[in-house]
């Protein structure tokens, strides 16, 4: 099988919290659920987690499964990439869906999502200062559903704040049955 | 964490081709792209795939991504379990999608697969004697990106020929460049 062919292929990630990595985690807050434990820093890369992590999350980016033509239009007219170099905090935040969630049917789900909760609508109102990647991990069997990762300028964590707050207002967030915020310093080791 | 929690959680499962599994590999037709090696049986079953076999080919039951509420009423309240006593032909019809239909945006997929080709009231046709199985592997970074697993008396073997048939005619199949379709007889080893 040719690797070209899948050149532009979903991708399997890893976030590893330990003592590795290029991110320092200031901060940790369970929103809902369990917590995850405490660690000093965390590695986020692509592929299986290295050994020996204090925890690690995996998550595939994939195919967007709401957004719509229109939607993805105003998407990618304002959204900015990771690794900016102002871009120098980061949250990732892990949730997981209530099995009342993953019952509903798409236009269900779609409905709530954006309908109701107006998500993507949200979301894009803070483009281009937060970028933003979704991975998928519930089809991994993993403790989480999605892991989103974010990245933005220090100046811009208020508004961070300001958007994930409107997002667990929402009713979409009724279904998010455990949440874990963690917030993130870019700090490379030799640095 | 509790396994329990995950009771229903998404499953992997393998397609094993070689010497081993309960299924004889009576016929291999490659529709469309590169094809499969030729083996003589064929073994289902969760999880990763035994060391040692011709091929393996791995992928995850999930959620539904089109379905609405009305459609999935209409589907449960017809479809038929996989491993009916009856059942004793099956097939497998890997499926890869071309880089054009996952460039599209959802509304633009659902229109293509259900509103244009009917995909999921030409399926419900035929239940409940085509039982059926979705597994999922493109985000698996395997070489299909869906892996259809149905079973059917012998006498529906004549009735799943054109269930398929009429899918290849469908305007979603012109995004479908590769195809390969399986057929098996169920003979377990010690039968």
């Amino acid at each position: 099988m040719s690797t070209a062919a899948y050149a532009d292929a979903p991708r399997l990630y890893s976030f590893a919290a330990g003592d590795m990595g290029a991110w320092a985690i200031m901060r940790v807050d369970t929103i809902v659920g369990a917590p995850l434990a405490r660690a000093a820093r965390l590695a986020f890369a692509p592929g299986e987690p290295a050994a020996g992590a204090a925890w690690a999350l995996r998550g595939f980016t994939s195919n967007a499964r709401y957004v719509t033509r229109t939607e993805r239009a105003a998407l990618t007219a304002s959204q900015a990439p990771l690794a900016r170099a102002e871009a120098r905090r980061a949250a990732l935040i892990p949730i997981r869906k209530s099995p009342a969630w993953w019952a509903l049917a798409q236009d269900e789900r779609r409905a709530i999502m954006e309908d109701a909760s107006r998500h993507i609508a949200i979301g894009l109102e803070y483009l281009p200062a937060i970028a933003r990647q979704l991975h998928h991990c519930r089809d991994l069997g993993e403790p989480f559903d999605f892991l989103t990762w974010f990245e933005f300028a220090p100046e811009h964590e208020a508004q961070f704040d300001e958007l994930v707050a409107r997002l667990r207002a929402s009713e979409e967030w009724a279904y998010v049955d455990r949440e874990v915020d963690l917030r993130l310093v870019h700090q490379p080791p030799n640095s």
